[in-house]
């Protein structure tokens, strides 16, 4: 029987526990245990790291191999069975939680014309970014929004909402994204199912983007005080043409080209409480530079190709492709176009990180400003 | 020799002063005046009215009757010595501080083509709305943006500005908005002339626009926590626009019909500090109910044709008139068209009535919320 | 008959007006005035000034001069016919709004004991400050506060509010301070009499002390989002106590010693939504130094005596005279004794300032920091 | 060799996922894992729970049992080789993150006259609350605090902190509190030892009480808008009249009794950004109703005697210890003395909870509002 050891985390640096196990303090370990206690100085060093150490591990998930399998499902489950026809993005470093990066859940969701799931509403901020498909809609608390390619729609935590595609579309894939494993993990998570299982609509069709969706203008008499923007829906070409504004307008930041925040139009601040959202131009022959923070992130090539070092690892991407970026890893994007430009969608966890205190950023310093490339696998 | 009375605000109602002059209280107040003081009973129903009394009256500045006198400075004077060639609106309530409505100054400024002001600064919120011509811009801390008919662009407390038309524009007249009176009687105004006359333009011609105008997007790395709106400019185009989509979404308002407030998209705010701007729509047969607020407003007619019933006196008014509502006047307006919309821009000091906790309203109940109308004097 | 010039404000300065009146232009300026405008460049100077000019002139109102008329007031009129026995300070230079200076108004009132006003309510923000007797109390929206020397007290905009003297206490002299002319400039002033004349206590006495007042506690479920403090009345026991403990903790601020804003403890704001307050300690031979700053300020010496230097003007204090700084005037307070402090309550329009971006500060350079001292006039 | 089986999630329930294995479906699974992916049907009703599931278990730390061995630490190991001396609370549910309850790390440290631990900095949120001893201090950022049994000190985010005992002063232990776990989760965290392994002190002893301490009262020209209180340390004599007065002014919250929450007095709200923190009093013979809401809490008892029921477990608890409730679990707190009050103070994470959108709070109404006893496992 081997006898479990108490000082696997030692540290010989002054101010960090430096406690070899001996045979008493093994019995005072133990009997520590028996009270539901533990030794601090034997999981300091661990429990209070010099840095973050991310669970997650940076993957690429290529739309060619997966799209297949999402159609697939159509044939495999019904929406009445399944709930949601999704394939989900499953980090290897966080299987446990069903993450795709950090706290964050994503997966790819397929549904036929005609089709329409049955409305819900939980504690989890949730998103659809549309991949491809005619005819998609959203129904968030009886409004009603018609999705397109590379729209971006949000269905806020307590909302009632609900998905389908009109009889005359095609089939349509959307990427989901939602903080469920945040909620989950802060044991914070409620779910309903709403007593019709659909919702009425109760407003014009697009009407959150009729009310909300001009720059610089607040409809009189509408006092939005909600965590979470009231647009609810941000389309794919006001973004794109804003991004080839910005770009012209002012210099490319040197990590991220030209980058767009989604933001509450009532507040100036991000989408919804716990969740940021972003679209990025990287123009005809943009190599970023290297950087790292805090907070999980999640992309998807909304326009082009190039690829992304991260941690020292290549990933070379294409349109629809999608990949994560762990907290605190190093991270850099090029557009693999010298004509084309390159678009990235994001979700993330910054409201969480800003609103904690617990942002913190850094740039890498040497070799340019670029990572040396590690060999593949 | 008349002797002066301390009586003349008595009111025989529970809880106000009530107190007659008698020969020992005259020679009281004569003695207390010696010591720089009074009897708070002398005066104390004037200084607590029972409800707001504007000192402002109802006005209608016709644009045709003013116009040619805005075209005739251009002759008269030169920029360099009157600094600004503007004719300002006089409220024969509030000559002594050269207010049109309330605390509000507001001028018609005349400026040929290849003209161009002197830069200053000031502790005044400043903005501008363009009625006619061709070529005007504005420069806003070395930001220079142009502007067309029914543009709306500040030029903020603090902010070094300047105007002028171009070289192969046409004669542009526009009208100017200001919280000078508020300032003044604040006493807190500061002026300061340009050290170069001129500035410099340092950033893309209208690069605000492309950085701050896209309703939902906010450009990365940009923290702008200033009192007021990055995007200075507001262009009547979006404007009519969004007017349009925001009043076949929703109801209109009884009052107002379709309106939006000018906002700052950093924070969904008034775009400064002081003051607040609006545009809005009535649509053909509108004829809107009465009611009344705390705040003065001064509405220009950017399009079409109606009237408005103040306090009981109605106004025609024709494109480009400007009438001015004082704080808790009754009022309606109304469309004279059956078939083309009207749109009212607005100035006003709402954000000093909001932050200050002042803002009061109340519709009329009466006669179906329509006032009755008073014969012309 | 003298003909009315209009060129009484011209500067030669580029970038100023600097028209001088001919015959032409005066016939043009009439012809703008039957039309209600103006031209600017006639009055741009003057409503344009350089920096703040105050109407308000500095004052020291003598307690020991002003005392006996305020007690007099009593033998002359009641309280039901007076509304308040109320002596208020008129500052030479704002006759017109009854305004101590700037926008603040101020008074002494007295009540004998067993003596009760009636109880109402207004849009002005109010507060006492208690400067002799015993007995005095005030109720605030059904909670009696009961009131000592040197106490001070809030009675918000839109609250219900009445003061009195029990029966068994002497008689009382308290400061008034209140924004009533700011609130009439505005056009926004309410008042409204109780419908009992009298409030019913429907609390504990002093319950908000009980509720509110220990430092960095914040009693559960109580959501307090109103603009002014919940905690109404602050002592001048703790007060004291406080300014000694800071002044032993820090180094003195070189123009006000040690120096405490009174706070909205649910906020860290000021008092009241238009109005702050303060006392500072100035100890023993403290010679503060000069500054200006925009916003108006009212001082009662609760401790001591000293002198004041205000705008050149050199002011002697003893304990519970009263003496005003009109906005942008060069003021430096001094404590006359070796060995005892003074103290110094204040209450000012900060707030307005802030708000409204309107704070600017400057402190004198020359001549050590301290003024020259005009001769007495 | 056993296959995996996919369907263990499911419920019959419409709007939920019920798809039974199948070989097809097998084996469409086992395609999906190869591509770091997943069926969302197989897994939806795990993480998407009806309400909220702790993996925390209720427990008890009964302080007779753990104080010999927290100060058995001290001849065990030294403050130099431990880092910290102190015996960490372990909750059975949560051994993976070494948390007490939920993302809640606690311990109790033990120091001897003399010993002064090394000065580090760190992203968690840190706070101790004095359990005995004397001549117990904390430096934070050059300030240092005195602290006496009862009292409570932050060490906040990013602040240099060292704690010791005074060389004539007795044993201490306190018990620390700190978000280690959640910091962790979120991949946040950095930590940091003290160049010089030891702070100067840099400011008076204890000046932050001086500056900070007195209610309703704000230190001139000290503008603090850091996302902590600068008051750092909460002194027990008036935290604890505080509530006594608390008591006398108002009814007792059902739930709480008289329940107060440490604030940040610059700001009104919670005293670190991931942490809040109170004190109740439940009055001789008080018997709370049940409750629950999201958020973890772990209270300590700092006066008196009594017991809670979570979740249907009773657990009697004296002066000391120590115990805890995890998310949405059911609680109940009852004074066991008729003539003694008690007191519990609590460390938690509201702030978060509230940032993020996600507190939410029911009563128990049946039976009540008490829940039935499970007898003892």
């Amino acid at each position: 029987m081997t006898q479990k050891t108490y000082d696997t985390h030692r540290e010989h640096v002054a101010g960090r526990a430096d406690v070899a196990d001996t045979p008493e303090l093994v019995a005072y370990y133990q009997a520590l245990e028996r009270l539901q206690t533990g030794a601090l100085w034997t999981v300091a060093n661990k429990i209070e790291p010099w840095q973050p150490r991310s669970d997650s591990v940076p993957v690429l998930w290529r739309y060619r191999e997966l799209r297949e399998h999402v159609l697939r499902s159509v044939a495999l489950v019904t929406p009445e069975k399944a709930g949601r026809r999704v394939i989900y993005l499953d980090n290897p470093g966080r299987r446990e939680m069903a993450a795709a990066v950090g706290w964050l859940y994503s997966g790819l969701q397929v549904m036929h014309p005609g089709e329409r799931a049955s409305a819900h509403a939980h504690s989890s901020s949730a998103l659809r970014f549309i991949m491809e498909g005619r005819g998609a809609y959203t129904i968030v608390d009886g409004h009603k929004m018609t999705l397109g390619t590379n729209d971006f729609v949000l269905t806020p935590n307590g909302t009632w909402h609900e998905h389908g595609v009109e009889a005359d579309g095609l089939p349509c894939i959307w990427q989901d994204g939602l903080d469920i494993p945040l909620v989950n993990a802060l044991e914070a998570g409620f779910y309903a199912v709403h007593p019709d299982l659909q919702q009425a609509v109760g407003y014009p069709v697009d009407d959150a983007a009729d009310i909300w969706g001009a720059a610089g203008l607040r409809p009189q008499n509408v006092n939005w005080n909600k965590p979470y923007s009231p647009l609810f829906k941000y389309q794919w070409a006001p973004t794109y043409e804003a991004l080839l504004r910005l770009s012209k307008a002012r210099e490319d930041n040197p990590f991220d080209g030209a980058l767009m925040h989604y933001t509450n139009p009532a507040s100036g601040g991000h989408v919804m409480a716990t969740t940021g959202a972003s679209m990025q131009l990287l123009r005809p022959g943009f190599a970023g530079k290297a950087h790292r923070h805090t907070g999980s992130f999640l992309y998807q090539v909304a326009k082009g190709s190039g690829h992304s070092v991260i941690n020292g690892l290549r990933f070379d991407w294409q349109e629809r492709d999608i990949f994560c970026v762990p907290s605190w890893a190093w991270h850099e994007h090029a557009n693999a176009s010298q004509t084309e430009d390159a678009c990235l969608f994001c979700f993330n966890d910054l409201p969480v990180m800003e609103k904690l205190g617990l942002y913190r950023e850094e740039a890498l310093i040497d070799n340019g400003g670029h990572q040396p490339v590690l060999p593949p696998a």
